[in-house]
């Protein structure tokens, strides 16, 4: 009997810049954290062998498959992390879990509520046979966000009364930046809200363990024609530029919600703020090893937005890793999430956030949709 | 031939928190800038004479007055001031530049979009004689707002694409503060809709140099009933905790609103960021002498927000003050305000804001409330 | 018998900036605070008597001497404001003490140590007969750094360790700055380490509530010549363009202090940062309406610098102005020290900072100047 | 004739902190940059054989050995990486560099001046032969530390006239935290300056692209007896708690510098300030994705410190990472550092910093102790 954890086999489909951060997890996770069982880097799969094969050999994968219908059918791959662009996530992901393979499916879940059912579907079916599934929400595994979560559970906040949640970019203010696959509906399901929003959206209902009942939202598309990539005349922008939605919780909080590649000069910029009853929180990714706090039962003459450094042992995630003040970046988001995965699926519990979880996510950004294709109407999401 | 520069005698109505605010402006004035005219500060009028006396006393008045009528027949007022609440603001401003009086009239401009219309058309009469009018949307006057109106004036941040605007207080979270006249409708017409909202509407409009053209929106009062302030029992809330909207600007920028006085642990967080096609603009009243400016012309490897502090001899207002680096408070906006005022009077130019400002906000907060009543429903703002 | 307070007759001395700073205190403080005596303003002198009348318009004095020695000779005159430059503190202030005025001098107390020792024994022999006196530190009285002070009495961050503080200006990095009478050392005494050293050497001694027992610096003169005001020739810089010392607090807590007009971007920044065996405390000028706290009993999983927005009532000076989160600026910082030098002269009681604060600053300005004139050797600080 | 890149052996002493460290680095590197050559984890050494092998195993090392004199006389092993306690660096990395092996020293250089020596003599002889030698201080690879730099070189701040540089912790405020190696002089050499404030000294000397001349300082041992680790009595803190100087530069600057354990609240807060005569820049290890630049250039209308998100492809190491705005932690600081090293050792070029930087930094270090010792007395730094 060995007292080595035993392995679990990982084939990868995808191989651009979700494929890099998943591959630095899968390598990085085991160095730092104790796992219950070995990730085993198998197989990355890619539509062109000798690009994957370049790709496998700079990431870590051990072997390569051109057509991803075949690794589900590899006996050293128990898990699919599903790294592909949006449109074909339902596909991969419903064929894999119904073929035994745990799945981790980047995020949005899918491009349509209707794909995002169906793997939800199968998700259940699968669960049944202990096959597991997590959608890779990574923003929920930064240390401060976790921290904020615990907080809120632990009731520091009180009840939720408002959020308040941008993601601000600013990579297409250029109108000559040309029309990549992200800009047509066709590919990207949609533009700035699902690509981004869809993080907030997810931040939002995890930070207040809180579903939204309810949203009106306005979308725009600032440049609406841009050069074709190929250098040959102007195609048609398909998707949003920018979506703004304000939303109610059903648990009372109301809530606002921005996402735009427009905001020239923020980078990268996720912020969030939940106030509660009882105290507040506020994070910004720009400084991502911090978070504030707010302490409503402080003394009012000491009290003030505590500026947290999320890097002391008690800290989620924290201990693994460096002393104190020695910060965290982004790619670690990813590595925490292979970490408590992996432990699910050692453990046979349920991975979060789930595909029911995704499928919510998607829920409110077709309520956005339909709300802005309807004037800012006011939508119900759909349970 | 006098070289001393004549008097402008003020009568002001009211004493409370903005009557405070005024007079401290009064006062200061003259000291620090060169006006054309010396303010006298002649007649404070209150309804109660002791209590008008008293703080006639400790604010600087000369003279008392408790019928704010009569302070329109006196020859020692040439301009009227008024500090009372809302719902007399429409009566009182009419009469007063009727009576050929000039008025500076506190925001919100009138409770209802009818009194604000009549209060324009009254300014309009009134001008015609040389009777000017102003309505004190004082955080205009904050340098670093001024500053950010001049860039885009400038048009060092482009074609504006965004903007972001929250205030937010959290003076009533704890449920027992008791039910004010500012948490009924009767006296107050809104809650932090018209007292705080009224203000970013204004930023928003002011610093961008343009006008929504429509909003959806939505409101909620968390705490709907609070001891009466007799202590005998509790009452209704009528007015909003919490406003949030969207909107739209004629030149196409998309924009959300939020005031709040739910916000635990903001106490006057006034943030406005805006966006355009070539840079951007931050400004956070939390720290009043700085404006974050981000110059898109930048090289990239240098390029970021800059923290102006904003007390150089070249900015608004500063070189009448301290040297750089010794920055100014909330006080010193309503200062700025008599300032300008009192120079238009003296020129014969308009005074910015107008009531046709402080009505276009009327008509945004209006536009709100309806859509708020409306399920959300997106309602465009009248001309 | 009237409820009246009884009046308070001032003097002052000069109408630069400090001048001005003052007057705007003088004229203010019975305005926002109860006062026991009411401030008059009799006199302001001046050398020359057309500039001072002008100036005492301006500045709201009623009348003007050109020669300080009959304002000690005027009935109407109960307390002379000495904000004339350093070379002449002493003489003034003296004078003044013995002709039974109280008096208010600017920082620093006086150009030489022998000088302040003058005037230390002259605050004691008039202090018997209930003559008040008191230097002008008016950082002292930012609420921000009361509340510092009040933190470290209750003992809120324990036994003090560490004390960091830097005073960084820089108006005289252009070499093309003409040689100002700050720049001679005949006028000014010394350079950047008497005008704004100065300072950070009385705000730590005054937050820690300890004083420094020795010290070793350097000082540096980075342009040495500079163009004469009257714009013929150059002449030499004889002051201190930047000066640095180490030193140790009787207490047991060791500091590094700065002064420079030399930090290019720095225009007035003040920071202080303390660190106890229980907490620390932060304080940056720039944000004067903040102060850091760091509480070392929080739970590591919570704790972190919070930020203090030091405007509640329960705040040094703050109940006396305006609602929670509308901040004060620098020449608040006068009016509270005019606020508690007339409460203290009514009552009876010693103003502080007292003429023995300032020489206590003064001597250690004279360590340090000694210490750098001998190859940075410690020196002790002179009882 | 092989495209494949050659390999580089790596043996690697040490196997805590800073062995956890340098393996991720080398895991890392090649994934993410392009490397000449590929390096090859072949040995780690440590004392205890189960213990390194267990070590071994989890950092991704392929052999271990028990006495690092074996490691040099292996074929795979052709470069040595030494994380073992300064005490012993000398003695390695002589005996490695005249083994003919290439050596990565961590910081600080050594215990004294007399090894640091002996280190430099060895690394001249082995360079003669195309080995090469690199001491580790990872922060100048903080990508904002490496654009400090570059900007100083272009010119951007001008002459250097003022640095001032702080690391601050607070790991052993607590008095009863036991007597851990670092306390005791025998091993550690000194405390937290040599420890900590080699880091900052280093730091400086790079942006500046200048060597302090001279140096005047003080150290305090503030809890002068600690718990023995084995829980049995207290024994003599021998090392330094905190060591603050003040320092001038070759070129004309003056300087400050502090490292202290004793920072109630600060984790691992290093700052550094650089004034010059044409700008100004400022980092923040708690921010260390930005940079702080000041462009004394600009019109002062909109001159301000700028935050530089240091994430774009044209900033120092960023293009092999993630889109703009996904922020690097403190590990990245190592893989930079090896991509740099590995990349002279193909290129045959001097890695930087040499043992030579090493030394410089051990001979400022040198002279603050012997100020120190001598009542803080001036010291000149030999060459």
């Amino acid at each position: 009997m060995s007292l080595r954890p035993t392995g679990l086999g990982v084939g990868m489909i995808g191989h651009a810049f979700m494929g890099a951060a998943h591959s630095q997890a899968w390598r990085t996770a085991g160095r730092f954290f104790d796992l219950p069982l070995t990730p085993d880097m198998a197989v990355l799969c890619g539509r062109d062998a000798a690009t994957a094969r370049a790709a496998a050999d700079r990431l870590g994968w051990r072997d390569v498959e051109t057509d991803w219908k075949e690794l589900l059918t590899r006996d050293d791959v128990a898990l699919v992390d599903v790294c592909a662009p949006g449109d074909v996530h339902a596909e991969i992901a419903v064929a894999a879990l119904d073929a035994g393979k745990h799945v981790l499916c980047e995020k949005p879940l899918a491009n349509t509520v209707e794909e995002a059912r169906a793997m939800v579907a199968a998700a259940e079916r699968a669960r049944a046979s202990g096959v597991r599934s997590m959608v890779g929400f990574n923003y929920r595994r930064v240390p401060a966000v976790a921290l904020a979560r615990r907080l809120v559970e632990q009731g520091r906040i009180g009840q939720v009364r408002h959020v308040r949640a941008t993601y601000l970019q600013d990579w297409i203010v250029d109108p000559e930046v040309p029309l990549v696959w992200r800009l047509r509906a066709e590919r990207a399901g949609s533009g700035a809200l699902g690509d981004i929003g869809a993080h907030v959206v997810d931040l939002a209902q995890y930070v207040t363990g809180d579903r939204l009942s309810g949203v009106c939202g306005l979308t725009e598309t600032f440049v609406r024609e841009r050069p074709l990539p190929d250098g040959d005349g102007r195609g048609a922008v398909t998707v949003d530029d920018a979506a703004l939605f304000l939303g109610r919780f059903a648990g009372g909080a109301v809530a606002s919600f921005e996402a735009t590649r427009f905001a020239t000069g923020r980078k990268n910029q996720i912020r969030l703020e939940v106030n509660g009853s009882a105290g507040s929180l506020a994070f910004d990714f720009e400084q991502m090893n911090e978070l504030q706090f707010f302490d409503g039962a402080e003394d009012p003459e000491v009290a003030g937005f505590r500026r947290i450094v999320v890097t002391e042992p008690a800290h989620p995630y924290a201990a693994a890793w460096w002393p104190p003040g020695h910060g965290l970046g982004y790619e670690h988001t990813f590595t925490h999430e292979i970490v408590d995965l992996v432990r699910d699926i050692a453990a046979g519990t349920d991975p979060v956030p789930s595909f029911a979880d995704g499928l919510a996510v998607q829920l409110v950004l077709d309520a956005v949709s339909r709300s802005a294709a309807a004037g800012s109407q006011w939508k119900e999401i759909e349970e």
